[in-house]
């Protein structure tokens, strides 16, 4: 199943084009805001599971897209979460949970955006696997965790290197929080859709040149295993977001080092998912 | 004025005993949620400047205290942002804004409580000024911040310092978030009501015993600087928390440390709000 959020309202897609309004199809019984559906997601999953022929009546524009999860309380982000990507970034590799950070509430948009570039000119991409919690997690073991995932999406953690490593210790949440810096989706999948979800290619690519590519099996935290990590200190809520962390291959840690610059086109792709466009433009435009 | 959210109803105290219940005295218009009243904080202060003769109909039973601010959107945490507490936590005085990282929202409370102490012993105090923000901010100049908070209140930044400080990166905000660890209280108080709303006596004491004290005039960043700081990366909004810092005398700087033990009972002040308690129980009681 793949859900998108169409301006606000819930839509259960029939194709990439084509899906069914979830308050209009339910009655009023779900929807229309994602953020309730994730509260009684088993019992939306059950009605959903049993939907037919039901009209597609809702058509998809992509400029239209939200966050599939528009109102998380909590958004996780994860540090040095693949080898390369530590190494690459100057830190030894996390052999407890690596470090948990957040993006602020106000910078997680929809998949298909144009993003201000901050002054400075060091603004990097990280593109990431992004799990949405679909039921309440306390203690839960990685044995158990895919039950509590509602379903994962393509996250980019978009990152100012200036504002995030100056002072006497590094603050990630700050400087990956300007506006449009956390964008997400373009929907969710949920995992029964893909054939091993925790092996999934990733990757994005910049004017067409591919930056980063890898795949989910290398994160040293899985997704069950950051569900079963997180959940030992702070109780997971239904549609609270885990950005998991990135692959190598950003612009710091590049020889020379590389940002990015107004004008350039990033696309982030992660298989079985889809892909997402940001445009960046110069603070002037 | 001051505010309360007693059992999730805002209530304008007349007293530290009495209040009015918004909802009812407003006949709707406010309430009983204070997310929506900070939503509308300018016409609701207007509203409440204008009250005469309303009956105080609310009974303020400390135990049913929630936080003043209980969904906020973003909670900002500073760390670093007193000279001693600097030095004694083995860090550089910040020159541009302190580092900045978020106590995730499930550990935010009311003022008065029970706190399980985490397994490994080292959780730590750290008496803070919250500020609460009553109005959109981006880009707000230090001179005109004010305009935009609520009001302040008392917050504890508890700390479990193994787990904040271990693996190869410091992870300020899961170390700081587990149940419990982000007590606010116990009333929100507009800074029309200090003489000096940046210069307020704040201190703790475990178990009777003195071991945080300082004022708020030795904040590196003040409140406004705060505002002005992270409003220029990220819009602040409506009933948004900032923890603003800790002063020195943490158990972490101490020699030998001293951390919390099961049984102790911890009291936060700030001059012109009141204080706070916080008693600590082991995990396996």
């Amino acid at each position: 199943m793949r859900i998108a959020n169409l301006e606000n309202r819930a839509v259960l897609l029939v194709s990439d084009e084509h899906g069914i309004d979830v308050e209009a199809a339910s009655s009023g019984r779900f929807g229309p805001d994602l953020a309730g559906v994730y509260e009684r997601w088993e019992e939306f999953t059950a009605w959903a599971g049993n939907l037919t022929d039901t009209p597609a009546d809702a058509v998809v524009d992509r400029g239209l897209l939200g966050s599939p999860s528009p109102a998380p309380r909590q958004v996780f982000a994860i540090g040095l979460n693949y080898s390369a990507h530590a190494k690459e970034s100057g830190f030894a590799q996390p052999d407890t949970l690596p470090p948990v950070f957040t993006k602020f509430l106000t910078c997680i948009t929809g998949p298909d955006t144009a993003v201000v570039l901050p002054e400075g000119g060091n603004t990097d991409w990280e593109v990431e696997l992004v799990a949405v919690i679909g039921k309440e997690a306390k203690d839960v073991s990685a044995a158990d965790a895919w039950d509590y995932v509602a379903g994962l999406s393509i996250g980019q953690d978009i990152s100012e290197r200036l504002s995030q490593l100056r002072g006497p210790a590094p603050q990630f949440g700050l400087g990956k929080s300007f506006p449009g810096f956390g964008p997400v989706g373009p929907w969710l999948v949920t995992p029964d859709e893909f054939r091993n979800p925790d092996n999934l290619e990733i990757g994005c690519s910049i004017d067409g040149e591919e930056v980063q590519k890898g795949r989910t099996s290398e994160l040293i935290f899985s997704v069950p295993a950051l569900v079963e990590g997180l959940s030992q200190t702070v109780p997971l809520l239904p549609g609270d977001i885990i950005f998991t962390g990135t692959p190598a291959g950003v612009g710091l840690g590049r020889n020379p080092q590389r940002f990015i610059q107004p004008g350039e086109t990033l696309v982030s792709r992660i298989e079985g998912i889809g892909e997402m466009t940001q445009m960046f433009i110069s603070a002037g435009n």
